[in-house]
């Protein structure tokens, strides 16, 4: 655990599951005195409330941001350019602000457009690895942020005390803090989870059009298929964001994919039992060993 | 549970996951007296003794299948016409045969070339939809198919009589039996289970080839990708066999899925975000649908 000092106020923009379960985590620490959150939706702030993830709902920017230690930046990526340009006007030079978006080279590019220069140096960029396919204040948990990775790709701008900060708030949610320039952030993601989501997503499409009646394909379908399918039930409004901005690494990541794709298609075409078993044999390694590699 | 008659002697070729689990199911349902094991690992078969799971492992085919009520064969569905071909000449007319393969066309076109037809009267196909991506007696579990699916899907000539005792010892297994057509059931399972494991296969694959260095980018991969890719760590064996023997569903299926993948492939290149959000919201509602149906 860490030596961080009690700071007096939070404001966090998008009180889902991402942005609420980072507030109940730093509640929990006894980090903050005060959270105050930001949202579109009245019912769902409202149940922050009423869950103890936030203790007020802000009335104005203004007023939420005035002597704000930290804004912490959690609706759907696509949103970062206009909350940031909404929010610049009314930031201290102090307050510390940091983002939870799965992309990073776009809210970077935001940053540039619409914070000044004396709130870049207090900019910190970052990506939480973690998450469910639940949405909403009402999925928020303490723990959600255990054991799991968070990424932060500051700018060249950023301080260093700044990231330092965020570093400390984040290992008390119980997380390990990696740093990595934003475009290897980028591609990175855009392997291991934008790709898994496209894919998952295209599974149930598939499904759906490929014949009148799925749901007695579904009937039979058993635990691999849950798994498999699982992030496809995630938010369509935060992976539309997360596609677009992350577009060129990801398409390059699909073509490559298609290709994979392609060479397991011939051989089933061709009958090549031994170079599918041996194709097989090769993928499960590599899901053995990055799963020894996380123990 | 039903009140099937406590049989003397169960026979299990291949006592892995799924023919250990079916001994492990009746044993605990009291159902039989004694039960063979027939296997070609001799470490995986003194597991199985180990475990309980079997009380003898076979020293020939002719003593093993002798007084036997049923038979369960349960080893990779590639090897099924060979093991049908050993054991025709050493069958009794009245024992029942079942097996667990992933596939039933196949099987049911194995089981017309090597067993003569008295015996095939007691011939039923069978398929629990159920398994880890573990292998091996070790693995093996007496709850396993609690609560799972298996279809059946018998021949013209098979008895109703053998179809309803294989019924019932599913049923004391805890599972949910169906009846289908074998040509239906190789469709349902190449689109809800023998696509997504060519898929997970063909993400690690991608991962592999896509980088030099794969584990760099396997660091940050999280709970989505762990999930999506958990049936890459399924059998290369069993999987090219499955996937040789269902070769025709399976090819329309990565075809079908390759021109839906080209759909979403377009609407990123075009960045048509509202069409995104759309089929993402399409695909989500269908797996929800799924996930409510099932409760």
């Amino acid at each position: 655990m860490t030596n961080t000092a009690i700071l007096n106020k939070l404001v966090i923009i998008g009180v889902g599951l991402i942005g609420g379960s980072f507030a109940l985590a730093l509640r929990k620490a006894g980090l903050f005195e005060h959270i105050v959150g930001i949202g579109r939706s009245q019912q769902n702030m409202q149940c922050a409330v009423d869950r103890g993830v936030i203790n007020e709902i802000a009335t104005d920017i203004t007023s939420a941001l005035h002597n704000a230690d930290l804004v912490f930046l959690a609706m759907p990526v696509g949103q970062t350019a206009h909350i940031m340009a909404q929010i610049a006007p009314h930031l201290q030079a102090n307050t510390i602000i940091t983002d939870a978006g799965s992309t990073k080279q776009d809210v970077i590019a935001a940053a540039r457009h619409h914070l000044p220069i004396q709130n870049r140096h207090h900019f910190v960029p970052g990506h939480p690895i973690a998450g469910t396919e639940q949405s909403g204040a009402q999925a928020a948990q303490a723990d959600l942020y255990r054991n799991k990775h968070v990424i932060l790709t500051p700018l060249p701008e950023t301080s260093i005390d700044a990231v330092e900060r965020i570093s400390q708030l984040w290992q008390a949610c119980g997380a390990q803090v990696s740093l990595m320039p934003a475009d290897e952030h980028d591609q990175v993601l855009a392997a291991t989870s934008h790709l898994p989501h496209i894919l998952a997503f295209t599974m149930m499409n598939h499904l759906h059009h490929s014949t009148s009646n799925p749901e007695n394909l579904l009937r039979f379908a058993g635990s691999g298929f849950r798994d498999f399918t699982r992030i496809a039930s995630s938010s369509p409004e935060m992976w539309r964001d997360i596609c677009l901005a992350n577009r060129e690494a990801l398409l390059e990541q699909i073509d490559a994919y298609q290709n994979e794709l392609k060479l397991l298609q011939e051989m089933l075409k061709n009958n090549e039992g031994a170079a599918l078993e041996q194709a097989f044999s090769e993928a499960r390694s590599v899901r053995e060993n990055w799963l020894k590699s996380k123990d």
